[in-house]
Formats: C-alpha cells, sequence, structure tokens
C-alpha cells in the first residue's frame, strides 16, 4: 500500500470556543489543504472522515464545490479512528477508485458537545455499547480518564512509575507548545510542581496528564504518486497504514487482556505497521503517539518496541523524547498542549516534519510512526519521504 | 477490483417485532454467513457496516469472537450505503489487509426507531444536515416519502407515466413475494386494483408504491481468491463496485439537478460499474434495484441503460422484468415485498441467483447488477461467477 501521498494539509485555528458551526471549521480547514496542495475542489474525488463526525460528506462536496465524489468512508471508534481514516483513502487511491481524497475532521468539543458523561448527558449513541458501559458506569467509571485510569494505576503498580514520570511527558510536550504559535499552550511553559500541584481529574491522572478539549478542524489532502508528481509540495509518503481491534476486545473498558498495562490493540497494531513497511524501530526518527493521556506515550513506546516493559518513564526522563532525543515525540505539543482535534492535529505535525517545515524541526526526519487511540480500537500510519 | 469473492450470506426472519435487539440480529446474521460459507469465527479479519447500524465493530466482535480485527469501516446515507460497504470490504481483501471481511446491518426499522419525521422525533443527527432539512420541512417535505413524491411527479409529468404504471412495478414484485418463503408477503399476491384502492402516503405514492418498514439482519462474508478456493460454496466475484455522490448533491432533496426526474447519481454510478467490469447492460441477465418506492426502478433501469428515459414503463409493462423477461428485477420481492434491510437482502438475493439457488431462481444468470437507495449518495455493484 504505497501508492498514495499526502499532498495537502490544512487547519483551523485551535480555541476553547470557536464561534463557528463544526462544518464552518471543516470547510475551512479543507478549503486550507486544497490551498496547501494547489487543488482545486473539483478535483476531489473522495472524502473519508470519523463516525463522530457530525459534517456529512454530501454537505461538505456542496459547500466546496467538490466532486463528483466516488468514495467516501467514516472510521469508527472517535480518537481511534484517524489513522484508519487516511488508511481508507489511501486504499481508495491504491484501488484506483480516486485519484484525490481528503480527509477530515472538524468538531467544537469544548464550546459544544464535551465527550464523557453518562447516556443522559450524552445524545443517543449504539445502544449495543450502552449496555457494555452500564456495567461500569454504575461502579464509577463514566469518563475516559475514569476508565483510563484503571490501566494508569496497574502500569504504576507493575512498573514502578509515578505520578512523576506521567508528569515529565505533559513537561517535554509543553515544551515543544512553547514554540510551537499554532499550539494552544504557545509561550506558556509548564513545571514539573505545577504538573504535581494540579488537581486530580481521576487518581492517578492529574488536569495536565489529561488532553485538552478544543474547537477546530484539520484536514489532510491525499493524491495518487501520478497527482502529486504535478504539484508543488513535497509528497509525504503512506508507508503503511492498519487499524487494529483484538479479539475479545473491549471498548474503554479493556480490563480482560493478559496484562492490563500492555496495550494489546497497540502491540497488534506494530506487528501490522513493522511487517506492511518492511521498517523496524530503527528506521524511525520520530513519533506521535495519541495522546488522550499522558501515560499513553509510555504504553506506546512499549506497545511498538521502542522500549521494554516498563522502560518508557526512563527513556522520556533521560530526554529521548525531547530535542536531540533519540526519538522525538509530539512535537508540535500533542493533544496536552497544541490541541485535541481526535490526533489528526498530530497527523499533520508528522507531515511538516517530513516536509522541513514544523515549528520544532528536527533535522533528517526520513520515517515518522503516528497513532490514533489505543484503549479503543485503534489505528496507525507509518509515513516517510 | 476483482480480487474479493462474497462467499457467505446469511440473515434472520424478516418480520414487523423481532422481539430481539438489533446487536442480537446481527450476530445471529453474520453467524449463519459464517456457517453458510463455511468459514469459523476466528477467521474474520475486517468488517463493514452502515454509519446507521447501531451494533459497533468491537460489541459484534466480542460476541463472536472474531478476529483480531484489521480492518473497519462504515458507509454513510443509510439505504444508499449497502453496495458501498461491500466495496469497502473488497477493497480491503484487494488491497491485502484482510483475507475474510464480513458486512452486515441489523435493525428493527419497524418495532423500534422508524426513520422519517422531523428532528423531534428522531436523535439527534449530523447537525449540518438537519439545517439543510430545516428548509424542507416547514413546506412539509418531512418524510423520504415526502421528499421523493417531488421527483415521482415530476417523472409523471415529463414521460406521462401514471399511478398504474407504479403500481406495475408493485405487483411484479410482489409475485416474486408470493412464491418467496422468507418475503413477507409470502403468499399474498396483490392486484393493481389493489394498489390503486391503497391510501396515499405522500401524493402521487400510495400504500403500495412505499417500501416495507421491517425488523432483520442480514450478512455478507466476502473472502480473498484464495480464502474460495478451499471452500465449498460457488464463490461470487465482485467484478465492480462504486459509490456516488454528484458535484452540488443535496441528500433527499436534489431537485436542482438539471432534469429532476433524471438520476444523475444513478448514471454516474452506471458510468463507474460499467467502466470498471468492462460489462455492458447486454451482459446482465438480472437486477437488484433499490426500491424504497417503486418509480425508483423506473428511474434506476433508466440512469442505468436498460431503457431510454421515460421508457421504464413500457419495459416493465411488457414484463420484461418479470420471470422469462429480458432483465428480471427484485426477485426476492424486494423492499416492496420481501424486507426493507436497507437493500442488504436483495444483495443475499443476488447472490443466490448467481448460486443458483433463488426461491425464484433465473435460468442462466452470470451477471447481477445491485444498487443502493438513489437519491441518497448511492452506490452499486456488478457481481458475477
Amino acid at each position: 500500500m504505497t501508492a498514495a501521498r499526502i499532498v495537502g494539509i490544512g487547519a483551523t485555528e485551535f480555541s476553547k470556543r470557536s464561534g463557528r458551526s463544526e462544518i464552518e471549521l471543516s470547510v475551512d480547514a479543507i478549503a486550507r489543504a486544497l490551498r496547501d496542495a494547489g487543488l482545486e475542489p473539483g478535483q476531489v474525488q473522495g472524502l473519508t472522515t470519523f463516525t463522530f463526525d457530525t459534517s456529512p460528506e454530501s454537505e461538505i462536496s456542496r459547500n466546496l464545490g467538490l466532486g463528483p465524489l466516488r468514495f467516501f468512508a467514516q472510521s469508527p471508534f472517535g480518537g481511534g479512528g484517524g489513522c484508519g481514516a487516511i488508511m481508507h483513502a489511501a486504499m481508495a487511491i491504491e484501488a484506483g477508485v480516486a485519484d484525490v481524497v481528503v480527509c477530515y475532521r472538524g468538531l467544537n468539543e469544548r464550546s459544544g458537545r464535551r465527550f464523557g458523561g453518562t447516556a443522559r448527558a450524552v445524545p443517543p449513541r449504539p445502544a449495543a455499547q450502552d449496555i457494555l458501559r452500564g456495567y461500569y458506569n454504575q461502579f464509577g467509571l463514566i469518563t475516559p480518564a475514569d476508565s483510563f485510569a484503571m490501566v494508569a494505576r496497574r502500569y504504576m503498580h507493575e512498573t514502578g512509575a509515578t505520578s512523576e514520570d506521567f508528569g515529565r511527558v505533559a513537561v517535554v510536550q509543553r515544551d515543544y507548545a512553547v514554540t510551537n504559535p499554532a499550539a494552544w499552550f504557545y509561550g506558556r511553559p509548564l513545571t514539573l510542581d505545577e504538573h504535581q500541584a494540579s488537581r486530580w481529574i481521576a487518581e492517578p491522572l492529574r488536569l495536565h496528564d489529561c488532553c485538552q478539549e478544543s474547537d477546530g478542524a484539520v484536514a489532510v489532502v491525499l493524491g495518487s504518486a501520478r497527482v502529486a508528481a504535478d504539484l508543488q509540495v513535497t509528497p509525504v509518503v503512506v508507508k503503511a497504514a492498519a487499524q487494529s481491534l483484538p479479539s475479545g476486545y473491549e471498548l474503554m473498558t479493556d480490563y480482560n487482556q493478559p496484562t492490563l498495562a500492555a496495550f494489546w490493540d497497540t502491540v497488534e497494531l506494530g506487528e501490522q505497521l513493522w511487517s506492511r513497511s518492511g521498517l523496524s524501530t530503527d528506521d524511525v526518527q520520530l513519533a506521535i503517539l495519541y495522546d488522550h493521556f499522558s501515560p499513553f506515550v509510555f504504553f506506546q513506546l512499549e506497545a511498538l518496541g521502542f522500549c521494554g516493559f516498563g522502560e518508557a518513564p526512563e527513556f522520556v526522563a533521560c530526554g529521548e523524547t525531547s530535542p536531540g532525543g533519540r526519538l522525538p515525540v509530539n512535537t508540535n505539543g500533542g493533544q496536552l498542549s497544541e490541541a485535541y482535534i481526535h490526533g489528526m492535529n498530530g497527523l499533520a505535525e508528522a507531515v511538516r516534519q517530513l516536509r522541513g517545515t514544523a515549528a520544532n524541526q528536527v533535522p533528517g526526519v526520513e520515517n515518522v510512526v503516528v497513532t490514533s487511540g489505543p484503549g479503543l480500537p485503534t489505528s496507525g500510519l507509518i509515513l516517510g519521504v
């Protein structure tokens, strides 16, 4: 699956109150991404998005003058789905169904509908899933933070990791955000003391362990190699794409896995990414790891093979994910400190790093691993030049 | 795109009150489809469904013991999406991402949430789409029947077609249902007089011009050619698959097209299907045409090139869609008379006809065209042996 190129990225501002509808955000981001690519709206033949998105392909198409469209697919599981949506777009290009496909995601997650909460607070969602969540809600596991706090606690128990370790992830990422003008926390550093003083959201997760809630949209344009050859931008190759839903898996509350603290969704994702790309961890210079909560950076570093189990806190503490380290991680500030656009803003950062145009540019980036949300059925990419 | 084979089909009973949850229906249909194929649940590597479905892939997988899953995608636009979901599955097989993918759809559309109605009666849906529908709701276009009645009326105006012409579609399809034990109207024929005496739902659409509302589920198993070679069933080849969302298109209320009564979504769909398959209308012996409302059989016969504009009523009146005709259509009774499972039951009928196992078997069927709902962004397939 190497026929697809990422040829355009676009984003709105990231804010806590956009003052615009979600579709207006998405249309704006897509228009920017098409200008970035140097493509006209009428050249777009396909759209992919998240099942959680509220802007249907038909409305996006009419508002922008796209099409005619010959491909549309949606990727489920919220933050788990972003790389899956890119995979679907890449498959359509590979199959010759469409030459140009745009992947978009727009949300007013802070000023509009916020995630978390029981069925009472949330619009009707898939019934079968609500039944499962009902088993856990009664024990106080309401929000994603509640569900994932269990896993963070288990990881601490098994590995000796501490809240300070989690805090170092937040601090490293904040340092990147401080020098990234697009980040919500641009110019506003975070100290480990401030992290330690921040309140519990769901013990052992503190405020600064939790991603932001943001308004904004991001769009990514994919084109065939033939389309890319005619454009001015540096094309980014989709070297591998994968989705992962392990057998017997539970969304958000997958507590029945053999080792609670070792994320088998991401282990199985990594196996696919490495085998499809023919690459290994040694070939990757930068990682965009889905950071709904700071401990997940540890879980993914380990599940993808960058560290052994329990070694990631030391990896981060030694500066390996910081500028000049072995594997800079979330160089835009991540969802902890740039914005929470369901991981799509991290994807755009991967493209910038491969183009050599990132605010915190890492020298010599040839391959980047990008993940979507673990703890959900997840997805991932290896992008390269 | 010819690597994928349909190797299994399964369905629940079709009823007006299933007494079971939607996920139970889907799990039942998938289990039957896997038995039909001769495959074990653990061999399933991918799932596709409709965005309208309420049973998440993670719950389906846990209940059946599937996976691990490496591919999942959802097809938007309700009845427009069925063939798209098959296309997504076929693409995953073509790309080598998965060897076995199941497409499922389960709904209690009659006893549970019924379609149609304004925002008040319907759970929250995509906001941008609601805004568009708001323009039409105030003029009385609430249900799909309301929206499509406008097009049916225009077709009558432009072509001279009559309510009796629409009725002949319903009568022909009912005749098929009478001899199909799985059909809701099994053993219960319909006369043209009964059609003409039936009440208006949205003039010029009468009760018998409208599809049923049904409870039930259908699943279709796709496998690679390699997987299919080891199975006992006659494999059905996906010779072409396509989705179609024309430029400037409006979902349900696409009244701005050049000719209101000529469905350009299906015209553009047909262009893709014929060019990808290398086949023409002459190569097709049977059609499964999405029949939410009887006039849409006319629209699709014409848009796909089986008749010229305005000629389809005569085509049906002459018996060309009846047993022994040039192109038997909806030989299961269709959604008017077998069941309304968002077109997935028609897809299963296409597979049975190609296997030679249909209740109303047509001799010598080599290629079948299958469509999803026109008037929505739509999709289609050419299946063959």
